[in-house]
């Protein structure tokens, strides 16, 4: 596949704003909906865009630096909401439903076999990554093969209609993961990059960013290093597998949808290998992760919600979902002052 | 009617927090939705709260200090908008229809008559208040009759089953009412409780500021004036029929959902009456009007959503209605780490 994406053409803007301002509102006055309402009008090509057969993905994998106890959970957890997920008593699963979402869980390298599922969709790179505190994380056979794993999964869900899908993922020491990744490729300070995942304490925190540092260090990765090379050390099959989703998603129109942290880690790798992918990207919500907000501010990318949520699965752009929609369907369904006889601005 | 609020009761709060605290996801992680959750939980008297038959009000009125040339649009527009609002046209519409919000439009003073329609509730108080630059808005007697009739058509809707209304308003020139009505309640700097409505330039910005002011010195209303005094001199009657619908509301245990700055400043005025008011209700939003981030702050409010959005009408209150919707279902809907044999917190 190509690890790339088309420039988005914005030749239609001009019209997608007259159409917006012609709308029965004072100018302006919808906020972010419009922005939103252009951009989705940008990707499709069309002043009419709508949404169809909206996908929900949720890539769940497993981590070898869970072994150095920087997680508040058990690596067991991850298998244990995998099935969870395909049981519906997930956050993500109660979003899904509410906006009819139709929602997949890629096992992407959990370590545990996970039983056939209608819901499921099984892409195991290995039983999860190896420690990266003493050696790479992936190789980078599997790097390539995660990526091209994403690619051709999101090909199938696209084939099947779907226009726009929201990314979430489960794995259990993923922030560790998503943590070295945005040191790395931002150059921000590694403290910076550093949140309380699923809630350690001052003294875990502590722990955990130090087991960072030292892999850092021991790695050695230049500062101009390769994107791929970065995501080999550091990274997750999750994350890898949403790089290759993330372009194939473009490539095709297709509006995708970041969630927290770990998401949009991965975009970050994706943007460092072509800036052009953040353009088809929406920006679900500000996560209570702390480097999050860096994160996004690095990237220059506005959230849609800020609700203090850290949950992960995607839970933040299911519940974005509704208000994307909000913005096609103003677009496509207001009257214009024109047609509804309303005086305009004197 | 009685204008007070029953103090919420909050015996439930530490039964909905454990149950809370055993759904599968990390303590705390659904951030925000967790507060509502409670909220509605306390409110419903109810560890399985449920949103029965929404509701979306538009209380739509004129101002006689409109012919101040205090808004960017003539006064003809509220009546314009009433039938587009009839007609399925305005964003408000579109956003009802989308989330299953049953929509109402109140004429609680249009400056003309509105023919009979299946979603209008016809409660003319007059055709628009007084100029309050020169003489009251209302009488003391106009100002009791509009809250009275907010108070019953409010019981009329809670008697089919609504137990969540979001309220939403129409009225040229009412952000100078609300802007007045703040600056007596919050004693606040004039110039802190003024935006630029649909959209001032700074010419007509400082206008309406000087309009506002001169009004204020005018009324001369001492700064401990009584709530219904400050309402009758500068308020809307869709303003005095909020305040009405809130207490009936509240009293009924129906959850409110505050939109913008208007609706905003209705519960300033029902707060000044009695504070429990504002334990029923939820904000939907911090508008882009720039004094209602002050108004929100100066009744310690978290809105839900900040997108920029300025249009009244109850659009904030309908986009952030998903949302709402999404804290009671997980609250009823997600397994427990019991139920789905996932390992808590080690």
């Amino acid at each position: 596949m190509q690890l790339s994406a088309p420039p988005l053409s914005t030749n239609l803007l001009g019209d997608l704003q007259a159409k917006i301002d012609h709308k029965t509102k004072p100018i302006g006055a919808l906020g972010q909906l419009e922005s939103i309402a252009n951009q989705i009008g940008c990707i499709q090509q069309s002043l009419s865009p709508c949404l169809n057969n909206p996908h929900l993905l949720v890539f769940a994998s497993d981590h070898g630096i869970a072994h150095e106890n920087v997680s508040a959970y058990p690596q067991a957890v991850t298998a244990q909401m995998v099935d969870n997920f395909l049981n519906g008593g997930a956050a993500i699963n109660v979003f899904s439903k509410q906006h009819g979402l139709a929602f997949k869980l890629v096992d992407a390298g959990v370590a545990k076999d996970i039983q056939p599922h209608s819901d499921l969709i099984s892409a195991k790179i290995a039983y999860g990554t190896q420690n990266f505190a003493h050696t790479l994380a992936m190789t980078k056979q599997q790097c390539l093969e995660a990526i091209e794993t994403g690619a051709r999964l999101m090909k199938e869900v696209i084939s099947q209609g779907c226009n726009i899908v929201g990314f979430g993922e489960m794995g259990i020491a993923n922030t560790t993961s998503a943590s070295a990744i945005m040191t790395c490729i931002s150059d921000l300070d590694v403290q910076a990059c550093i949140g309380r995942g699923t809630g350690l304490n001052n003294q875990q925190l502590a722990h955990k960013q130090k087991v960072v540092e030292q892999a850092l260090a021991h790695h050695q990765l230049s500062s101009n290093a390769d994107a791929l090379n970065v995501l080999a050390t550091f990274g997750g099959f999750e994350i890898a597998m949403m790089v290759g989703a993330m372009f194939t998603a473009a490539q095709r129109r297709c509006t995708i949808i970041i969630d927290g942290f770990i998401v949009t880690s991965a975009l970050l790798v994706a943007k460092a290998i072509d800036a052009n992918i953040q353009d088809y990207c929406l920006f679900a919500h500000c996560s209570d992760e702390a480097p999050h907000q860096a994160l996004l501010d690095f990237l220059d990318a506005k959230p849609i919600l800020t609700m203090g949520l850290r949950l992960g699965e995607g839970s933040g752009a299911a519940l974005a979902y509704p208000l994307i929609d909000s913005a096609v369907r103003f677009l496509n369904e207001m009257a214009t002052f024109e047609s509804a006889k309303v005086s305009q601005q004197s």
